[in-house]
């Protein structure tokens, strides 16, 4: 048995010792898991928050420290259920390799490359077939348990998109859900990076307010919260998300790098295609640009490194758009955002300002597909299902309060403070512009908010 | 006036907002300082304490930082000095922006690039260089300034090796001295993120302890700590860095990683050397290889990023002792260290293991020179020079105490911990070798030790 | 000049160093300020949160401590406002003298105590008295340096009830306002001492995202918020208040502490208007209880040292009840409360429970009046007046957020959270009951919410 | 079973839960336990650091969360031992409880009375007593569960001066030993409410480098330092508590305010034994005055409150000597300490000080009985005994540090820092007078110091 402990700026002692743990310090030896030490889990949000500097394997680490505490949590209420309800060993281990593995397919600035060449695949995909493929370090160590365990830690990791739900919902949810560890080492860890302090969770408490909700026809039940004690933790569960997707995920600065990076990409991709010769291309990067299907072993070899040698090298690419805007990138030389409210934020009177700041782009003798955009930021952090009526279903994923006389309310029927939170989501609308044309527009983006 | 306000894990909010902090703003715009956060304050240490993955970027700016802070607890003490030794706008400049740059010629495994390529420039040498060349985006923002501001810096980070020392010698040791702006921001900072608690100074309070000593004949005087009350504060950052250097810098797993990467280097120089051809090989490494000079541009494009993408391209080099290496750096496959006490860690009699060592690893399939060596680690602590003796020159960085009766006293004559800290540098010797022969040898070394 | 520096779990270093801030330490020496650190911030709150044993000496020094930093913060905007408006030294002095005096007239459990003898005086009261009392340590101080200092702090702690209001009406809202020093440093303690996490303030943040408001025909402007990235800080605030109530404040364990204390002082009343002799009662309550005046001196010998001998002198007295009381209090032997909630919480229902209870508590063999009582808990936490109306005029204490056009809007237009936050109280409706009869009116009360 | 759960600013979540914690909530539950919220852990403290006024209770509540934790820990290494050395239910109950009602006897300012009256029995003789009469409610719920219970808690915590050893000797170090609970708790929360940054252990990793040592001669073995990983944890446990003692046990003004308490004890026993009336004397001091023995339930209603209320009653008493001590104790008006180094600090050259300092107190109009007086504050912080010879009687308590050999060495001969440390106490000897005379004295004992 391998037995490991580490220390963890957010968690402080992180230890994998049981018998069950054993299989995160096992994947932890898998080339898989250690190439998201090349990821940082908040890309570009660095240039914004020094701090956030950290990798998607430290989240990783974090997220199976959470579900082993969860594990934890979840034998104190085992009494509560019938014995092939209850987290067995082999389950405890489906578990911990989920949370481990659920990030697993990202790649650098994963929603950005996504958004900029459309033909890549999304992470998620990435993700189980990473898991599934007979040839990774990941599968092998997990097959060598038990041939099916890959397939089980696919149907945890993907939650509601399983083809074969995993057979304890409750858990899957944990993985995946409204409130799962993946979320729970997020806010923590990215609050502690940017030195942002919204999004500090009482963890422990949270996780000692949870029980089991009342069964559903004979199905495992919900994880659930135990009345009026554990309210103020899931409230601040909530509030620290908003905040978070307020201050830092939705930040205007952090937005306008990410639109420079899409813009690299785009450019990049549409270079490749033009046939012009560019330096240090990553091979994803050329097969996507060209709609081809991309192998699993090359995805894999594309991280911050790879990608950062490119933006590198095409500082000298002959190409000048492309040139300037790794240049920019690279010494933040950052583009600018104008916040866009009221009817300003609608298309119909936006579309005027984007074609203002275009010709104003192109009079700075810049190229406007690369300076120019709109910015729509957006993100539910509602917890509730829009719809809220009853349902005994299990694999529905939702969280109630359970008061002393044993009923399960929906959350925002308790919380005064849910209830009035918004269901709509957060959404931002600006106007990304180079700083060249900033003052400029800024006036005309005034003028048009008061028309 | 530009004025810049962050958010910092370690210190919360850091703020350059007055006239003459607008310095550190202006020059957090130059490449050169972009250029520190594709370098990992602490290398390959990140391999073992995982949250470790900070750049010099954030270390340069928290320096400032604390110097900002330092400069506010001088004018508290100017009624002290005589004006002409006071800390006017114009050398609080000098301070600010030396604590920012003060690292700047950092490249990356800056020590072990050194100690690998016998030819490499020292990195304070590249520091100095990167100022007062004047075709970086540093010195025209200094120079703009005041033409002699790039020379005023040199001076201050320079320190004790300045060719022409910086007028106010209390200034000069506050950025590169016994107590200095760079390691209190060091301390807390890989404290906070290796998440080892030992290194948490008090800084405020070692701050506030600050006063300035007796004049020294007609020179500015140095800085002292003030009294009893200030004794434990400069206790705790004397114990802080001890723990550090133990727990931290000189772990044997870390050394052990650094010990890999090393090879690396000296194994990719030999190849480079031979004339087979090496994908990705930066210009830098290709030209210390060689024994040539490296310009300060090709040096500045050295990064963790290029060096990154050479590792990985090195995976699937032709010389399988290059691209075994590789594979194992990325993914954590570490050599490992066998603790060398007593006789056993004596030249005369641990020669014999390292022969027995290189042996086992060649019968392994592996190359010896690439597996096998000897690693002394070692640090001094000591914060009093080895000579103790009374001394009036200011220039002199030394560490004094100010009692009641106004007496300026060695810190060890009044401090009871300090007096019986060890004068003895840290040392460990190691043997480092391949996991495959770790057994093996681990044996012959507890034999050795015992015989 | 005196300086004074210290050490505090919250604020860490609190230092009264500058020319005005000596004010502090010279009313740090007086009696009536000693005298806060024999009453309890949090009254009986620590039978509930064992670590909430502070002070409110320990409140009134973190005041005054947010007060030095937000004098600093005021001077950096002080180009803003025309020079009789500023912050000059002496009103500066006014303000620390203030901040540290706000809360001087408590007595111990104050509320309790001035809610069980209607004739008491209320604390507010007794804090400007104090202050106007030529006899006082406190009016000598503040009168050596200057004759209409007294008044002058009298204005900034009356607030919005002050007779003379003061001139600068920023300056007297951020005394006793929405934001005020107060409310920041108790937000801070309470929340550290209970260990209830959500209490934690970004202070540094909140101060630096004031800015002055626009000039109010002619007056000095208020303080508001600075556009986007104060927003959070300011919402922090504001929910950080909600969740101390919800949890702390009202939480029912404290209530039902709370209602033994007042049945105590109740009870007691009526021992001593009967006649009947009773050792160790403290002249004020003596007084109180007879409705004659208080004079100032026995006012100030009441503290929680008299009042606890009294509690505990008292657990031998010849009334059986208030011995009864004093023993479960003192070995927390706590009532009991139920939630009503619904229709059960209006008079017309609960009447016939509170019937029920006190019919019940005889059965038991103990007095109804002592042990049974409905206890309703409710704060507002609304930060905007009801009436959102614009105005002009300076001296009403408004929140209003400045955004990049340089418009002040208030709070609740501008932020998503707070728009949604209930502008209604918090309210709680309890039966308070003795253990003995808890089970069979948790019963009774389930009942008639569901009937 | 009673389940408990607490949040303490501390430890944060306290959770007595389990069937064997039961034990704890249920001594929560008794007057005796109870008592310790009205005695303050640090006496007068928080004259000096203000935030210093947490209670024993608190304390005692952490000793028993820390013993939960090592419980917890034990548990894990329990393979190593046969199982009549394990740490069964009922063991692990005794050293629950044991570590809630360690410090159960102390008094108010325990040491100060104990010194000023000299019949006053001693603070662990009476926590012993409380243990075993049978009217206690803490006897009563102990018996309740095994008449033998209050028996092997009285051998727990009174350690090595138990007449009947506990069985376990590891056990009765870790409730009272070199490094047990109570000095965990005692120093992580005295550093915390003090401000003082230098207590903070680094407890969950302190516990995890815990591991048996060998057996010794069939006995069960002790605890000790697991390798090279646990050095730096108990290290800082050693360091954390000389600070502690240079910095607050032992400060100067806390030293100065314990005198004068001291003098007021002292004081009023002379006044009672004249047999001048005195209002509000405690029972337990009048006994103890005249050195009668002090029953039970008389020293039980001693503590904080009732001493507290006779200070206030003897600031108006007709001896004036008395009532001037008291008033300036109540009001903060602290005697001066003049440091006494070298010579000054043996008797035979103090005592013309002492002579000195009387004769200048006196022409000031003052006692000098109650304002003089020479305090030798010391306290040993080694961890080694002095004799470190090989031994195998289990129940002496020493801590070694297994390395990789399995061999159990003694701390010092692994500990580069420990081994440097002093082995002398901390010691400091004082002077302390009256404010009114300390410039004349200061003169003095400078010029003794000198000559």
């Amino acid at each position: 048995m391998r037995s490991m402990i580490l220390r963890d700026p957010v968690h402080d002692l992180v230890r994998f010792e049981t018998e069950e743990e054993a299989i995160v310090t096992e994947l932890l030896q898998s080339r898989e898991v250690q190439r998201l030490r090349r990821i940082k889990q908040l890309g570009a949000t660095h240039l914004v928050f020094p701090g956030a500097e950290h990798s998607r394997f430290t989240h990783a680490v974090g997220a199976a420290h959470v579900m082993t505490k969860l594990v934890r949590r979840l034998r104190e209420l085992h009494e509560e259920l019938p014995f092939w309800q209850r987290l067995a060993t082999d389950r405890a281990r489906d578990a911990l390799a989920a949370s481990l593995l659920h990030d697993l397919g990202h790649g650098p600035y994963s929603h950005l490359f996504e958004e900029a060449i459309p033909g890549a695949p999304k992470h998620e995909i990435w993700s189980q077939r990473i898991v599934e493929d007979p040839s990774t370090d990941v599968h092998k160590t997990l097959a060598a348990h038990d041939g099916s365990l890959p397939d089980r830690v696919v149907s945890l990791i993907a939650g509601s998109d399983a083809k074969t739900p995993y057979p304890l919902p409750y858990l899957a949810h944990a993985v995946s859900g409204t409130l799962d560890v993946d979320r729970c080492d997020y806010l923590m860890r990215d609050a502690h990076m940017t030195g942002v302090r919204y999004g500090l969770l009482d963890l422990d408490w949270l996780l000692r307010s949870l029980r089991f909700g009342p069964t559903l026809g004979g199905h495992a039940p919900r994880l659930a919260i135990d009345g009026m004690k554990g309210l103020p933790a899931i409230e601040g569960f909530v509030i620290a998300r908003r905040f978070m997707f307020e201050q830092v995920y939705l930040h205007k600065a952090t937005r306008a790098a990410e639109a420079m990076i899409k813009a690299v990409f785009a450019r990049a991709a549409k270079v490749i295609l033009d046939g012009t010769r560019l330096p240090a291309v990553p091979e994803a990067i050329r097969l996507a640009a060209h709609g081809e299907p991309v192998p699993l072993g090359v995805y894999l070899a594309l991280d911050d490194v790879i990608v950062g040698a490119a933006f590198a090298a095409w500082e000298t690419a002959s190409d000048p758009v492309l040139a300037d805007l790794c240049d920019r990138v690279r010494r933040r030389h950052l583009s600018k955002t104008l916040e866009l409210v009221g009817d300003a934020s609608t298309p119909r009177v936006y579309g005027a300002l984007v074609d203002e700041a275009r010709a104003l782009t192109v009079a700075a003798g810049l190229d406007a597909d690369a300076h120019v955009s709109i910015d729509v930021a957006e993100a539910s952090i509602a917890i509730e299902p829009p719809d809220d009526g009853e349902t005994d279903d299990p694999t529905v994923d939702r969280l109630e309060v359970i008061l002393g006389d044993g009923v399960a309310r929906p959350l925002a029927s308790v919380s005064g403070i849910l209830a009035q939170l918004p269901s709509m989501p957060v959404r931002r609308v600006r106007l990304v512009v180079p700083p060249e044309i900033r003052d400029a527009m800024k006036a005309r983006v005034l003028a048009a908010s008061r028309g």
